[in-house]
């Protein structure tokens, strides 16, 4: 059972794949800045090589260089694609970590660094897979691409181009996407599915000048209409009042509805991390999964009008702002949306409020049904021997539907983090027994997808 | 008769007034950030002995000094005070300034500097008419007093205790107030009232701590309550929905509203100005200045909540705060009105808003009835020559009810400012034919007031 030789060589060589690990989180690759991109790009590169996989760079015009690598399979037509990223969440406040967050430091069998969660060990796990199959079978069970971009925490702003020009090499018979883990109980997370999201900004403007509060009573006041055409967007129960917001809404399989209600949801510890009495409604439960998974949303990011120091000032200011995102679930198109919107806020009185699109990306997800699908869950468990907890989607968002939904296939979301990894925060980590276990499971999801 | 010699004297001696003012304007005295205040109210103390009046700092513990002067009249038991101050707004943005603001420049009979128009000229001119009197009388016809303080420009914070433990000291018959000039005709401006103030921050508590975005359907948003909220308290049509706000307002008089119709209100110059094609609820001619005059206010000077940077975060943050500021007119007193915002916030459904008090001053007005105004216009007119534009009340607010309604005698505001003399804005400015005028305008006040 060749399955079994890997197993051993990720068991015999992980602290090897650490210090590889090590390596690529010693490279700074802050998208948000541009902190050693094209440096970070080219060490994936070469640790792709040294995976045993021919590379290339695909031509970006604008954005960060996106490294492509690819091997054959002597033995199957079948393609697996690997989307990951190479960049990373800058990783201020340092004071908060307890040591250097590009040292990538093991600690009771903890190791911490940014990028370690989210992407740069899975990335690593993945390509050591790849060379554990040639050092012990001497040949992958699949045709295996992959996909490594240096924006997804930036929103991905040129993949879709990059995407529509590749359509042929980045063509498979499914995907594993970037992230993923186990939960508190060591159950492996996985996720089939991600909202789409719909960034605005709605200005309002009034006088030529800010004036004197003094002048309220004649002259309009920017903020107040912002208020107001905000109060037209969404009620106080959380419903959102856009005309026709939901005419598209896909609504979830009854077999997602099964998956839901089984994710273990830990609500009473979420309420107490973040210091809140109850969620919005008071949803609970069930409920509060079905809620976050498959519930679209308008969020304030942010508002910005007049003075806002210390103290009092008397102005009538000239000019207010807000940012808002818009989660959207199968099938809200954020083009459609964004002209519900507009359409919205004029047929309510305030065509007076500009709206600028600042980013999109659409909702995707892939059935539960699919073949890889179920595959991948019996992976899962037999690496893990325990149940999989399957998400059919997720509350997050990411540039999973120019794969899903222009390429076609299915594509399922698993890692090796856990749920303490924290991912974008302070002392992000994964645990050596996590990488071990995520790269095993991996192991099996190439070897059982090309036996199935 | 006295007059003629006291404006001969004003004739023969303007230009030595206005070396006076230009020595007061090279002092600064910002009041907002406490630049040269002691160093200006000694100047203003010299310049009241110098013109003939008793003087001291009345005892202030946290403020800026306040100057006092005083002359006793050898023919009148009657008591008239002037209530003015030495402290400015800022001088800024510097570049704006066609000469230094501190120099006081001269050009084409136009005086230019910050404070001239406010309210620097005033306070000399009016010592000056006591010197005037002195020069050529012999004495003045009515006991004089003199308060001038160092913190209007700042909401006049130390005044109110001041005010109550020299009850006595500041008792009067009549008092002249620090603001006034004549319109764009040359009519001469009289004011009998300001509005009151009350500002209140609403502040929003959402999680602990800023979330993802991706939350947003259990999380609760801060920034939405703070919308919700603020949408109870004034709807598109600008009226406002706290419980009981009009409940204690005191309309016009049947002689104010007379009085009202007749101000030649500049509408479309000031849309103009603006670039407004209209005002809220499109009120125009007589209907805008009784809404200027007489509707009070709910308006928002600033909100601050999340990222407001450029592009798009998704984020759902934690905190969200509104600066409010109401004006109010008679008989609403502040602590009524913000203990209704409260109790309003409480029956909507906010009681999670923390409401703060930043300040606030009461409204006060004199009735035209009053025989000290009806003076006071018959002194205008014969001094001007023209009709007298007499404003029941006007739009701004300041402590004017700390003289008039705890110390109750009736007040009036004049001074020798015109339409283009940009207070607290560049270029600030006051005409050398107005100075010239708004002194005579004095002389003849205290010499009719003496004579009523």
């Amino acid at each position: 059972m060749h399955l079994g030789e890997v197993s051993q060589y990720i068991d015999a060589h992980y602290e090897e794949f650490i210090q590889d690990l090590a390596r690529l989180v010693r490279q700074p690759s802050v998208s948000a800045r541009k902190e050693g991109m094209e440096e970070c790009a080219e060490l994936v590169e070469r640790m792709m090589r040294d995976a045993g996989l021919s590379t290339k760079i695909l031509p970006e015009k604008e954005g960060n260089p996106v490294v492509y690598g690819e091997i054959r399979s002597d033995t199957s037509e079948k393609t697996l694609l690997f989307y990951d990223h190479y960049d990373i969440q800058p990783p201020e406040p340092l004071d908060k970590w307890v040591s250097d967050p590009y040292s990538c430091e093991i600690r009771e069998g903890t190791i911490y660094g940014r990028g370690v969660a989210d992407n740069k060990g899975n990335t690593v796990s993945r390509l050591k897979v790849i060379r554990a199959f040639l050092e012990t079978v001497g040949s992958v069970p699949v045709n295996i691409k992959f996909v490594v971009e240096g924006e997804e925490e930036i929103g991905s702003p040129h993949l879709a181009p990059l995407i529509k020009e590749n359509k042929k090499l980045l063509s498979a018979d499914a995907a594993i996407w970037e992230f993923g883990g186990t939960d508190r109980k060591g159950h492996p997370l996985i996720y089939l599915g991600l909202k789409g999201v719909l960034s605005v900004e709605l200005r309002a403007q009034g006088a030529t000048r800010d004036v004197h509060s003094a002048n309220a009573p004649l002259i309009p006041n920017p903020a107040w209409r912002l208020v107001w055409s905000l109060n037209t967007l969404k009620n106080e129960r959380d419903d959102i009042l856009i005309d026709d917001f939901f005419e598209n809404v896909e609504p979830p399989s009854a077999e997602e509805i099964e998956y839901a209600k089984a994710i273990p949801y830990e609500e009473e510890e979420e309420k107490k991390d973040l210091g809140l009495e109850k969620f919005i409604n008071n949803v609970t439960g069930v409920d509060a999964v079905k809620t976050l998974l498959y519930k679209p949303t308008c969020t304030i990011n942010g508002l910005l009008t007049g003075y806002t120091g210390a103290g009092s000032k008397t102005v009538l200011p000239n000019k207010a702002m807000v940012k808002l995102d818009f989660r959207l679930v199968p099938n809200q198109m954020p083009d459609e949306i964004f002209g519900k919107l507009i359409e919205h806020l004029r047929s309510h009185g305030f065509k007076d409020i500009e709206a600028v699109m600042h980013g999109s990306t659409e909702p995707a997800k892939t059935p539960i049904t699919e073949e890889f699908v179920q595959t991948v869950i019996k992976s899962a468990e037999r690496v893990y021997g325990k149940r999989a907890v399957v998400y059919p989607t997720s509350a997050g968002s990411g540039p999973l539907h120019l794969f899903r939904n222009w390429l076609g296939y299915p594509i399922v979301s698993v890692g090796c983090a856990h749920e303490e990894s924290r991912g974008h925060a302070p002392n992000e980590n994964i645990t050596v027994e996590g990488f071990v276990k995520g790269t095993k499971f991996i192991a099996a999801i190439i070897n059982d997808f090309g036996a199935s």
